[in-house]
């Protein structure tokens, strides 16, 4: 490899956040520029490209992108946040940076590559990644290396059918886990309920209702509260062991925000999982636990994609 | 390799087929033995070895066995269909067979290898193959090799979540998909139905259902067996997308006795697969097609095992 940084760029609609990765996989530089769906793609990349020159001399920049990526091309297909449809970021790229190799891959894959070397799956062979948020983005890890599937386009467990006669998902289908599980289903069914607990904590917030105001409320033993975490917690539990069924990862982390609940979430969770696996006893159930590295996983796993790609 | 036969054993709960394999992976010679579950292990293991050995000089065998093999040791965990329990077959054939290369995988990999290299997904790099029958089996084979999972254990895919307010399943679990989208599965609807037509179609084979009645029933554009398919190829439909969003594979083979229906299967569960994939039209949607080595695939498979291990 040639001498100087390895860099990881982690690129999200808000803002861009780029690090220097050490070779004990610690950011030891920092540069976070502001990002908005406004700004042209060619404008975006070449301000990068320049932040990431400045940095100094580089031995290789990976980048996680908040798209689906064309196998192959890796043209960005539809990167909504930024507003960037069908660009093709390496090209773009190689005006700035010219033969620094470059490396590409989905911000969520990014994530699970952070926490699998260097976080919540560090020296495990395979792990599966899920992160809670407006919908669910799911990774997998196969002895060590980043699985996409024999597409290429990697996994997209949020759209995987639970329950086909139940809620429509924003995709078209109808019953998708994410519908269920996500970040913001969690949200909504507390905007939705009647619970007193959880109406006064959504009016004291400005009429915001949130996903942590669920475990909040429950902490407090309000029953409605209580019914919409064990219906979340047995949705997540069906979609979890839907996935074990088919990859039998020896780890599950649990990104997002939600993860932050803790052992209100995970105790409950890893029991509900432990039920729905196959032989258990025998084959063993994955533990469940929460990412631990926050926003720095996709720095860090974007800095180390060269060494993760199957 | 040793010089020798290359040999292919499918043990089945009524009979164990023998094959040789040629080098174009032609079955050239064949035995068959009687099986039953009273028969017991190292007895019957004593009966394959020497049917093995009567073929001439050996250079490896494959067994295919209907059972979880518990990863790295490769005991048998449960044949439910020989009676055997935490059998050690490599340990027993070594008697008969001494440094031979043994190779052991579950039955339906077998049949999936065997389909991929000499059938249905001859020269496709990635295929997820589907065997519906009492249960669902599944296999996925990643750039040509044979994918087990995290655990080694490969696959449940019958035992994926689809409608987790539906039907109980076997496992314990509610809605599992075999028990939507299994052969047994549809039998069980054909027998529930009231239709005139469904029900002398029944009579007249003795009172007993089966899955091929729902076929010739709606090719006779009978209403109720027409909604009876249609419900199925939707829920298998649903697996399989559920399935194509984690493994992404080029082709999907389905096999098993309702694979014979051609057409009237395939061509409704082809449009109703495209529709529930992301993004078909830029990552594509893998075809869908019958396995057509029958029988043969597991014999098949199981020669070739030495060349498909991850």
């Amino acid at each position: 490899m040639a001498a100087g940084k390895r860099i990881g760029v982690d690129l999200g609609g808000m803002s861009v956040k780029i690090g220097v990765v050490s070779e004990d996989n610690q950011i030891v530089e920092r540069v976070t520029l502001p990002m908005n769906r406004n700004k042209p793609f060619k404008e975006a990349v070449k301000e990068i490209a320049e932040a990431v020159l400045a940095m100094g001399a580089v031995a290789s920049v990976g980048f996680g992108i908040p798209s689906t990526l064309i196998p192959g091309s890796q043209v960005i297909i539809h990167a909504n946040n930024l507003g960037w449809k069908h660009c093709d970021i390496r090209k773009e790229l190689k005006k700035y940076m010219g033969e620094t190799p470059v490396y590409l891959a989905n911000d969520a894959d990014c994530a699970a590559v952070g926490e699998l070397i260097h976080g919540a799956a560090k020296k495990v062979k395979s792990c599966l990644m899920l992160t809670l948020g407006t919908g669910i983005g799911g990774s997998y890890i196969h002895n060590g290396k980043l699985f996409l599937g024999g597409n290429g386009i990697g996994l997209e467990p949020g759209h995987m059918v639970i329950h086909d006669h139940g809620k429509p998902c924003s995709c078209g289908k109808i019953g998708c886990l994410e519908t269920y599980a996500s970040a913001t289903s969690l949200m909504e069914e507390a905007e939705r309920s009647n619970s007193p607990v959880l109406q006064r904590m959504i009016s004291e917030n400005q009429g915001r209702p949130n996903a942590k105001m669920v475990f909040d409320a429950s902490a407090m033993n309000d029953p409605a509260a209580n019914l919409i975490l064990e219906e979340y917690i047995r949705h997540l539990a069906i979609g979890i062991s839907n996935l074990i069924a088919v990859f039998g990862p020896e780890r599950v982390v649990i990104g997002g925000g939600v993860s932050a609940a803790g052992d209100q979430l995970f105790i409950p969770l890893q029991k509900a999982v432990y039920k729905m696996v196959d032989e258990p006893e025998l084959v063993g159930c994955p533990d469940i636990v929460p990412a631990i590295l926050g926003n720095d996983a996709g720095i860090i796993g974007a800095a180390m994609l060269d060494k993760v790609m199957m």
